[in-house]
């Protein structure tokens, strides 16, 4: 029974934590089908990090911290020591389900980090402190997007049409995502606009995720080729450019989903605000340009198939860059959960750290 | 038995007409198999051109030439009167494979003008003279190719990588191709360069046969999904780009196929020179710019399906314009049969024909 068990809310989450069970939706399936799973077990949020049906780097942390609680929950019968003993083996094995998350890890030792400094007796309170934990960083990463939201959604004005690119969408995240956090306030507060998704070519996130989401919000959204951003603005089509990031530098350098940097070129061509979302906690001071940030190619057949049919000539050479870097002079803002940052970056991302704002 | 009746030469052929016979090779079939088709029958011809097993404005006029041939092949017998009779019903039924492509009904016409108005007696007679205008038809095309390859080959050079989008490939001509012409010069002529192909969402012409006949010519290609352009330039891979056209305005601005005004763009952000190769009749003096080039939009499920998997929402609203206008101040050049024409377009390519150049 698909949507059963979503939030009666439009806007579409990720997961849920009800009544002590973790509910996932299984982005695998989207957007053919609408499968809420309730996880039964450790194993099976295991698998459904390792298999992407939660993906998104601030989802998969939240996903975990609730796994550690769905692995804990039968142990409450332990000794308090046996169950801080378990805490860490159920940590070790999440944690192993997508080594290269950040978030992964980040949220997994800040569980076993309370559990281990609890001054409670039992495992039953044990486990009730984890389960806060786990809500508490769900709702921090929630306040993350719905200060994005805040932030940029008075870029946002009655006509205007919107392009993004690849899926910063609520998905990704606990709720209202990080470039779709100004599109879901604005609509929220009425403001009518148009939303244009890039497919994103090769694994097609903003076909499969972005257009379903926004669509399922009620947001007015129409699907493009990539190639075919170019022609959308040179019709006035396009008002503004947001889109999410993986990475920004310390000088303001911004890594994203590749295609991002051409999006950004256009913008430019046209003289469209480009605009980029993201928590502050994606700013690395200790990268201090995009040309230190190493680009991830990944398999050829990303782009050699589509589905189980093959579309490209046998032996063919391919390249598979995951991710491309903006050069800061192409980015108008950076939309953060503390205030919207423009140039010069290196300042002034400094500032946003360095002046108590946070 | 794939590749068979291809010829000798690695240069991939739309058809070939050999011994009286029309071999057609299936580009439906590209890049998983290679099949080449004798034709039968006329309705053979007729169905071959409908679900685009030939394609490509000059090949189509050029196959639709071969395809009155076998049409009348066996009405020899006929008397003259009769036989002319026959060609002019045979012409019509061919003419209505595919409407609107302007070369098909252009060659039928000068084909059937051929056989009216020759001096002949006998059905025999008139059919070697169609077989013969159908040929000259067929190495006049060939011709203009290799006019655009000479022009355009001095443009490329040892250690280049070129950027191409879309297929104005030999698939798509007599030979050579158009865009691709200068290419296959400058291989022939030991000239090492690297050609990146755009896949060309949505229907994959760069990945399923530009990069299909460029390979199969031993050109050294690499596939790379449309949005990876901007990637590709950033890291200095970009030396030239080279497209075809659909129509040249009068003042030189460009349609062609959706994602050509993203790459132009791109190009000239980079300092890369952005040459389109066109035969001199693809100019219409009639169209006085972009303005005046309508743009055909094709069906939604070419974005939101592919093969048989729909891959986005139900419902969703699709925008899929198959051509885009690059207006002519991103053009550095054009490359015809008789001269590369450069800025002001109004005036020289007006003097490409006026002077008595061609």
């Amino acid at each position: 029974m698909p949507d059963t068990n979503l939030p009666a809310s439009t806007l579409p989450r990720a997961m849920t934590w009800e009544k002590g069970e973790l509910y996932l939706l299984d982005q695998t399936q989207l957007p053919l089908k609408t499968v809420v799973e309730k996880q039964e077990s450790v194993q099976q949020v295991w698998d459904s990090i390792r298999v992407l049906k939660v993906r998104g780097a601030p989802a998969i942390g939240v996903a975990a911290a609730y796994g550690l609680c769905v692995a804990l929950k039968n142990s409450q019968d332990l000794s308090r020591a046996d169950f801080l003993v378990e805490m860490e083996k159920q940590a070790v094995y999440l944690d192993s389900s997508r080594p290269t998350a950040v978030n992964l890890g980040w949220a997994l030792r800040r569980m076993t980090e309370i559990g281990r400094s609890a001054n409670v007796s039992s495992a039953p309170d044990l486990y009730n402190l984890l389960v806060a934990e786990a809500i508490a960083i769900h709702e921090e990463d929630k306040g993350l997007c719905h200060g994005m939201g805040k932030n940029g959604a008075p870029l946002i004005e009655n006509g205007m049409g919107i392009l993004t690119h690849c899926n910063a969408g609520a998905l990704a995240t606990s709720e209202l995502g990080t470039a779709t956090a100004p599109m879901y306030v604005a609509h929220e507060a009425g403001v009518k606009f148009k939303v244009y998704a890039d497919e994103t070519r090769p694994l097609l996130q903003g076909a499969r995720l972005t257009s379903w989401e926004l669509q399922k919000s009620g947001i007015d959204v129409t699907l493009i080729t990539d190639n075919m951003a170019a022609h959308m603005m040179s019709h006035g089509l396009i008002d503004l450019v947001i889109t999410g990031t993986d990475r920004v530098a310390a000088n303001g350098d911004v890594a994203n989903k590749i295609g991002t940097l051409g999006v950004a070129i256009l913008a430019k061509h046209f003289g469209i605000p480009f605009y980029v979302a993201c928590p502050s906690s994606t700013i690395d001071f200790d990268t201090p340009n995009g040309a230190g940030i190493p680009i991830e190619e990944r398999d050829p057949s990303e782009v050699t198939e589509f589905g189980a049919r093959r579309t490209a000539p046998k032996g063919i050479q391919v390249r598979n860059p995951a991710f491309d870097v903006t050069p800061n002079e192409l980015v108008t803002g950076l939309i953060t959960e503390k205030q919207i940052v423009s140039a010069p970056y290196g300042r002034n991302l400094k500032a946003l750290f360095g002046e108590g704002k946070s």
